[in-house]
C-alpha cells in the first residue's frame, strides 16, 4: 500500500526504502528519494563535524491514542498538518541555516505550487534574523538538484503574486541557483556548494535587505 | 482520557489546554505547561520580529494511513519515536538558538533522567558549530524558571556519568543558571535574559572549547 502525504509526497518507511535500494543494481542514487539523499549527506555532516542539520518531523494533529497493557503507547488517530516552517535547519560554522527540499517530476519547470506560502514568510522572516535560507529543487527526471537562496527565489515568487507565471522554468533555475553536483559521500554536499560560491554574511546581509 | 508521552509527560490538545486556562482564576500563568509558556513567548518574537524560534513536532514513527473519500488521510497505526535532537531551534540576530525545555514538580532538584543522552550529545555538537545550547527548566510547583547554558549542565551531566547524584539541587541550579523572571508579554523573555547575561559570541567560544 502506498501512504501519501497530503502534497501527493510518496511515504516511503526506512525498512522499504533500504530494501528498494538494494533492488538499485546500477549503484547510482536514481529512485531515491531527495529526502532520502540529504538525510544521508546531513547524518554525514554530523558524523564528521561538518554541521548540525537535521530534517524536522511531519507534523501531525494527534486525535486519539491507546495504551495496550505492556507495550507501548499506540496512536489510533491522527491527521497530517501542513508545515509553518521549513523542513530542514540547523547550524554551520556559526550560522543558521534554514531550507526546504522539493522535487518534481516536471523536466521544463518547477510549479511554484509545491510551496506554501507560510514556508515562504519563514524563509523571509529567518533571512531577518541574517540566517541563511534557501530550496533545494531535484529535477527528479533529470537527476538535477539546484539551491535557490531565498533572495532569488523571493523575485519569482513575488512574479507569481503579481499575477506572472506560476513556476521557476528550469532555464531561469540555472540563472538563479547554484547546482549541486550529486556524490558518493556525502551525496548531496550543498554545503560545500554554498561555500563555493561565498554564501556567507554578505549574502545574509542582502538577504536582510529584502 | 490522559494522553501520556513515552516521558510521561500530558499530552494537552490546544482545546483542553485552552478551556483549561479559562477556568484559572488567578489570572496568573500557573497551570499553563512550560511548552504553552514558550510557544506564547516565541509567537511573540515571531511576530515582533526579535527572533525566529519554533517547536518541532513530535517525531512519530507513521505504520498505517487511511484514505476516506472525500476527505483528510486518516493516520490509523502510529508510535511515539524518542527525539534524537533538542525540542525548540531557531535564529535570533545571526545566532544559532537551540533548547530543550522541560518541567519538574520537584521541589529541590531536577532529575537529570527528564534529558536523553542523544540530546545532550545534540547540544555539545550545537556548542561546536558555535550555536548556543541550552536547558530552560520549570520547577512548575515552585513557579520559577531557569536558562542552564550547555557548558553548564555539562558538568552536571559528566559527574552522573562519573557516578556521582542523577540531578541538579535547586542551589545548584541557582548557582549555574539564569533565572527567568515570568511577564506578561512575552510570558518567558529568556532572549532579554541571555542579552542581559551577554550571553554572546564569547559564550560560544567558551563552549566551542568542550
Amino acid at each position: 500500500m502506498t501512504i501519501r502525504y497530503p502534497n501527493g509526497k510518496k511515504y516511503v518507511p526506512k525498512a522499504q526504502a533500504a530494501s528498494r535500494n538494494k533492488t538499485d543494481i546500477s549503484f547510482s542514487n536514481r529512485g531515491k528519494t531527495l529526502e532520502d539523499e540529504l538525510n544521508e549527506t546531513n547524518e554525514y555532516y554530523v558524523s564528521n563535524g561538518i554541521a548540525v542539520i537535521h530534517k524536522k518531523p511531519v507534523p501531525i494533529q494527534i486525535v486519539n491514542v491507546k495504551y495496550p497493557a505492556r507495550s507501548a503507547a499506540v496512536i489510533t488517530e491522527a491527521y497530517f498538518r501542513s508545515p509553518s516552517t521549513t523542513d530542514y535547519n540547523g547550524v554551520w560554522e556559526g550560522k543558521h541555516i534554514d531550507f526546504e527540499a522539493k522535487e518534481t517530476k516536471n523536466k521544463t519547470s518547477f510549479p511554484l505550487q509545491n510551496i506554501h506560502e507560510h514556508q515562504v514568510e519563514h524563509m523571509k522572516n529567518v533571512c531577518k534574523q541574517q540566517g541563511i535560507a534557501f530550496l533545494i529543487v531535484k529535477f527528479s527526471t533529470l537527476d538535477r538538484y539546484f539551491i535557490v537562496l531565498y533572495e532569488n527565489f523571493a523575485k519569482k515568487w513575488q512574479r507569481m503574486i503579481d499575477g506572472g507565471r506560476k513556476s521557476i522554468t528550469l532555464s531561469e533555475m540555472e540563472e538563479i541557483s547554484i547546482e549541486i553536483k550529486p556524490g558518493y559521500r556525502p551525496r548531496l554536499d550543498y554545503l560545500h556548494a554554498l561555500k563555493e560560491n561565498q554564501i556567507t554574511v554578505e549574502t545574509i546581509e542582502r538577504q536582510e535587505k529584502l
